[in-house]
């Protein structure tokens, strides 16, 4: 089940990965659990955030320390690997965006 | 269906609103449609993108040409009313960060 990113302090930095899957898995499930796990394990990752509706659109928000440990992670080889996958397997379309958190505040604190 | 927000060249602002939907229904449905129309109007939306999974978790982010936008737009009075039965009745949970987007990539222009 999904549940909310334990963020620190702002500031700290987002990307918001919003996409829409193509039809069929092509392994795409089992990638996606390997790239949460891995990208967990890089140095300045805070947390994640992910949602998919029953029509595969969806939206993953996974929250960093810095710019720096954004594009290292971008850069990683297993990673390159996944998002080439992504452009010519797995998604229709996706857009992403880099954000820098100025401001957060809960419900309760989680 | 979810759709992609066209937003123009960064910079602009993002609200991204993780939640946590509670039982039952208490007008929730009828009063989010309400506040994305009520949204859509405000001087310096550029678009909203959402998503809510079987087990009522879900994101909703909206982007704004300016921090005085999403200002505005939080002390709208329907708004607030909103936000008000959010927190008594609509959320178990829910995370508000504010961001700065500074930077934008698409698979394809949408």
């Amino acid at each position: 089940m999904s549940t909310f990113a334990h963020t620190p302090q702002p500031p700290y930095y987002a990307v918001i990965f919003t996409n829409q899957r193509s039809a069929g898995d092509h392994g795409y499930e089992r990638m996606a659990e390997h790239m949460v796990s891995l990208a967990s394990q890089q140095p300045g990752f805070l947390g994640v955030e992910s949602v998919r509706d029953a029509d595969g659109f969806g939206v993953t928000i996974s929250y960093w320390e810095s710019l720096e440990a954004i594009r290292s992670w971008k850069a990683n080889e297993e990673h390159q690997l996944a998002q080439e996958k992504g452009k010519t397997a797995w998604y229709e379309n996706y857009k992403t965006r880099i954000c820098k958190v100025e401001k957060e505040y809960s419900l309760q604190e989680v």
